[in-house]
């Protein structure tokens, strides 16, 4: 006796979460960065056009860097005008003001630059100090601001740190302050290597109300490396975070730490947002299919238990 | 530039939680049932033996139930007395009173009976109604309490059930209560199907507090199916729940729903509650190793999280 389909989880809400969450959809961008087989124009631009017919609003399209650095990114000068029709919010990451030239020039109103906690991966990732990093990005904030752009800040490296171990929370305030004193508009505070729990989501994000930040200026990234990432997105919805990044079908890794798997699933943390009968807009049947149909054209299955639940892939 | 090894998480304790939680082990028995491929009795002996080794102080050993309905647990009789000499407690399940009898017959000291919230998975598990299974349950826990014994009540489907969808809150107290009343020490509250989100767990838990059932009597019971199996352990943890579930490597599913997969990974338990500094006893990389051991005798990799970061499996 074989049960039947289950349906989506019964809206059980809980107290003292918000009403509504914006997902950040990072799938494109941060999910496809670092494969090593190139994925075709194309693909990326049905895949960011399947993305919003989910009712997803913010979907980050591509970035701006150097291809020398990203070369699954190099497209981006094709990639942003196959898109930039959709009625949605197509973030772009800008490392510095080349970049931001250039996304300018395509006409994008949504920008992020990518920082770091710690010194050791803003010299691995940007050959340079974090107050350096800072820096740099000060002028490109100021453009974009003075171009009336949306500024979005990454901030990676919030809890631990390969080589530096855990990261003394202070040491995040700071950069976080740096960050939206000199414009940007919201920080999405990374988690890059997973090593995050809920006692430590906690801890920053209380610092962070303490230090001033309004938690409507603070956005969360986890990574699921060990399976912390939705228990930490709870974590953080209870400090009354409204905006979390997450990845469709689980894109994505960090190619500085080993074992970093991918970012948190889009549908596993739409599957607890309807659960808490939290709105979100988002469709999370096409969501499935299109996270199978991108995991197709990968070559691989998505490592979101809720897409191999409800596609019925095997483990 | 690779990164080093990553070491454990931060211990950063989050207000209101217990300082400690007994793992309940479930890989030997619920993980176990449903392997195809018979196990040798030698090697779950070995397992059982290892998991002890970890620190892990409740390890389920086998069931008593009829060959003819796990044919995978057909051993216990010979299972039991090798690893009975271990100092830590081992449970086995019961199914009624011809199971207790060989469990006694063996000198076991915990035994769990299963029933089931939803009459549609008591006819499926158990050929009988709620209250036909409850009360042939009756005299099985009745008998084991004049022997002395601890008895553990599992509780199938307390969220979600594949045939009836969302299971009424107060359906389940009642079960509870029934279960409660006839003797049993503790209950498991199993979500045998995987969907329960947060606010469900937190609203079930707060109806059997107002019901008078003490949270120390309560243990938690979930399944990964849809990733919400650490979200849940978490809003568990908040209401004061100190006593979880989990099975090592993530081993185990259900065989009556379709796309379940496996129970609460240990290794991404410990994880966690070492992160919000709960003590647990549990040596991580220990049982990792058991982990990995296990899924090479399985021929498959663990789908814990947390075990192929720490292994450098792949997904």
């Amino acid at each position: 006796m074989n049960a039947p389909e289950l349906g989506l989880p019964m809206a059980v809400p809980a107290g003292g979460l918000p009403s509504r969450v914006r997902i950040h959809e990072v799938g494109a961008r941060d999910g496809l960065q670092n494969e090593k087989a190139t994925v075709p124009t194309a693909v990326k631009a049905e895949f960011i056009r399947r993305l919003a017919g989910t009712g997803l609003g913010t979907i980050e399209a591509t970035s701006f860097v150097h291809p020398r650095w990203v070369p699954q990114l190099a497209d981006a000068e094709e990639l942003y005008p196959a898109v930039s029709d959709l009625p949605v919010s197509l973030p772009v990451l800008v490392p510095n003001a080349r970049g931001l030239d250039r996304a300018l020039a395509l006409g994008a109103r949504r920008v992020a630059v990518f920082a770091s906690a710690t010194e050791s991966f803003a010299k691995a990732n940007l050959n340079r100090t974090v107050d350096e990093a800072l820096a740099m990005f000060e002028p490109v904030v100021g453009r974009a601001k003075a171009e009336d752009l949306h500024v979005r800040g990454y901030l990676s490296m919030c809890f631990g740190d390969p080589w530096e171990g855990a990261v003394p929370v202070p040491q995040v305030v700071r950069v976080c302050r740096a960050l939206l004193d000199m414009g940007c508009d919201e920080l999405s505070l990374g988690d890059t290597v997973g090593v995050a729990t809920p006692g430590h989501v906690t801890a920053l994000l209380t610092a962070l109300t303490e230090a001033g930040v309004p938690v409507s200026a603070l956005g969360v990234h986890f990574h699921d490396t060990y399976g912390q990432a939705l228990a930490n997105t709870l974590a953080a919805l209870q400090q009354g975070v409204s905006t979390v990044d997450a990845s469709a079908g689980g894109l994505g890794g960090c190619p500085y730490a080993k074992s970093a798997t991918g970012n948190l699933a889009t549908e596993d943390l739409v599957w607890m947002l309807r659960g808490l009968g939290i709105d979100t807009g988002v469709d999370l049947g096409r969501l499935v299919a299109t996270s199978v149909w991108m995991a197709a054209h990968l070559g691989r299955t998505s490592p979101s238990r809720t897409v191999r639940a409800l596609s019925h892939q095997e483990q």
